[in-house]
């Protein structure tokens, strides 16, 4: 059960002028599911990706990263569900080229101008042959307004299809950002999360767009773990089709720049925390803040240390305040010249804030029943407060269940 | 259910001659149950001990780590489950070292000269007035015959005594070496595990048994997990009697001192797969081996990535061959200039061995039929081949079941 997240309601997704999606059922691991979407774009998009750090790169991204790097516009880009294509050597390399080259002749252009990408089960064969036969379809469903049914046809166990929408004016011309995501498990991104992609009409320089859509990761897809674990097939997408009438952003203008970011940042991070309220088997969704650690990465070491410690998340499901084991995930984040003695943390659920550790230890005026109480929420907060630095970090999770077992353990069967 | 661990009996496990153990019931989290131990040395025996890396150290690991530095000579040790004395600042010193005092009084010797050790709850005082009032009844009891009810009064969620026994002759003169620990949860000890404690009759200079500890650890404790936490209260204590006659082992009599740390190090391994075995939930007991790695240090992290992935351990539980797990979690290791098409995995139940990978990728003629089989085994050996380098290493751990979450939600209440 998605903890407070409902499928995403078609209304409020706008289209994004330049930018249709289609999809179709390639029966690639079950038959009856549209499990492979075609996204095409409007010549002149300008497209920017970041992708997994798992030392087993996937076929897929492998193409993709060649593609990108080989600086052609791409035109479209080709997803399916089920099967990640990874582990699969150069027959790997061949499917995944395979796709984008029938991909490219539905679309005219060149292969180079198709991006592909995969995500399901690894170390299996990519069955090409029905991705081949079922682009056709996908190719004659493409339409502007098919955002929700694109973000459902590249679930795996996702229970409820992600997508965001926002509208900003820059310079009094009206710019649409709109994403899709997917992915629940095998959840720790770095770079990027599982399958992400978002797409504004604002107009920006590829140079601009390469550098926004690391920041944009940084701070919302890298910010979100379900389960610690990389997967092979991370991949976050930004493209800006230029149609809305406004005067190219480029490097030089920072304030257009982060105007137009700030709500690229917005999308971002609604997608990534609709990942961890749909985590596997998620019943809470917990919100890790760091503050005044040395620089950032400390931070984000702290923060992971809890979000990604099975102590501390199934104490979170059990609503049980064994509040220790968070005490435990700090000191495992072995940060250098740590000094216990000067951190504080506080539990809160909304305004309810409890102040559970003081000065590194068990805070004189905290009760049992006031972690109980803050415990007992579907969504929690825990801040902590190192005293060392200025830098800060959020980091969202969910809690570990008896259903995320139950998930990872029948999940292919 | 542990897999494939009894109960120790105590007629295989030998006394040493000068060590006596006592035990008590000291109602420290529950009543009824023996949850305080004591150990006596006689005098002119040599301690030496390894202790957590995580940054919050427990009270009493710290008075262990000034009294070991203070380099009297030790004389006993005590310690108490239920509660880890953890997060409880000046106060829990206070009381680590008045449990100390306690033990002195009745064993005839300096505060200085007893060894505190705490395990259970983090976060919560120490009931120190529970451990005064009981420690006279240890002292009572106190046996050269009690190891088997000296490990059943430390443990916590452990469901068996651990404890091992060796004997060797050194020189002619017939040495014991004998060894107890406890430990199955927040269980990735680095250094030393959660308490365990081995004891010989052997003489050996102070100077080469601070060595033997340190290296005995590295392989043996430091090579389990069962779910990546690391305890705040890990210590691991090595003491020599000296009883036995023979001459002394010093740091220069490489021979000699490698003889007595195959013994030890044998005890130690039994004693670490015990926690393996009895690993919270554990329905699998599972061998992570590493071959081929650049140094010691890249291997240890790729074992560890496999050993303490969530999804690689439900697979486990489920025996399904969902094979790509492993080629994710060997992925986030992060190792240098990591090249993909290098690996091999094979997977392996007793003599019957599936290779899986094959040059990164799917074996050729790997079926799955052949994975199911292996993965339905209890005792399961994950083999794999980085071709980099010389280094090898191999980790123990266990299946992520239901009842790990069942246990880990459940258990202070």
């Amino acid at each position: 059960m998605p903890v407070h997240l409902a499928a995403p309601d078609p209304a409020h997704i706008r289209s994004v002028d330049g930018v249709e999606l289609g999809f179709a059922e390639a029966g690639i691991r079950k038959a009856g599911r549209r499990d492979l979407m075609l996204m095409r774009f409007a010549p002149g998009s300008r497209v920017a990706g970041v992708f997994t750090q798992n030392g087993f790169v996937a076929a897929p991204v492998q193409v993709c990263r060649e593609h990108l790097a080989s600086a052609t516009a791409i035109r479209g880009l080709v997803v399916n569900a089920g099967n990640a294509n990874c582990g699969t050597g150069d027959d790997g390399i061949a499917a995944a080229l395979r796709s984008c080259e029938v991909a490219a002749q539905l679309l005219g252009c060149d292969i180079s101008q198709v991006l592909p990408f995969s995500t399901g089960v690894i170390l299996e064969p990519l069955p090409i042959s029905k991705i081949e036969a079922a682009l056709p379809a996908a190719f004659a469903s493409l339409h502007a307004d098919r955002w929700t049914e694109a973000a459902a046809a590249i679930m795996t166990t996702d229970t409820v299809a992600k997508a965001a929408s926002r509208r900003v004016e820059l310079d009094g011309v009206p710019v649409t950002v709109t994403g899709i995501a997917k992915g629940v498990g095998m959840l720790q991104p770095d770079m990027a999360t599982m399958l992400a992609y978002i797409a504004t009409d604002a107009a920006i320089s590829l140079q601009a767009l390469q550098r926004m859509v690391r920041e944009v990761a940084d701070v919302s897809f890298n910010r979100v773990t379900v389960d610690g674990d990389t997967s092979t097939n991370d991949s976050f997408v930004l493209v800006a089709t230029g149609r809305a009438v406004a005067p190219e952003i480029i490097d030089a203008e920072p304030a257009r720049y982060e105007a137009l970011k700030a709500v690229v940042v917005e999308v971002a991070q609604q997608l990534a925390q609709s990942i961890a309220r749909d985590g596997e088997g998620a019943t809470k969704f917990i919100t890790v803040a760091v503050d005044g650690a040395r620089d950032g990465d400390e931070a984000l070491r702290v923060a992971r240390s809890i979000a990604n410690s099975p102590l501390v998340k199934t104490a979170m499901f059990a609503s049980d305040p064994n509040l220790g084991r968070l005490l435990m995930a700090i000191g495992n984040a072995r940060v250098e010249a740590f000094e216990p003695a000067r951190v504080d943390l506080d539990l809160s659920a909304g305004d309810d804030v409890v102040r559970v550790i003081a000065a590194g230890r068990r805070a004189a005026d905290y009760r049992e029943e006031d972690g109980s109480r803050v415990m007992k929420a579907d969504e929690i907060t825990v801040r902590v407060l190192l005293d060392r630095g200025p830098a800060s970090t959020v980091v969202w999770t969910c809690d570990f269940s008896y259903d995320y077992v139950k998930i990872n353990a029948e999940y292919r069967t």
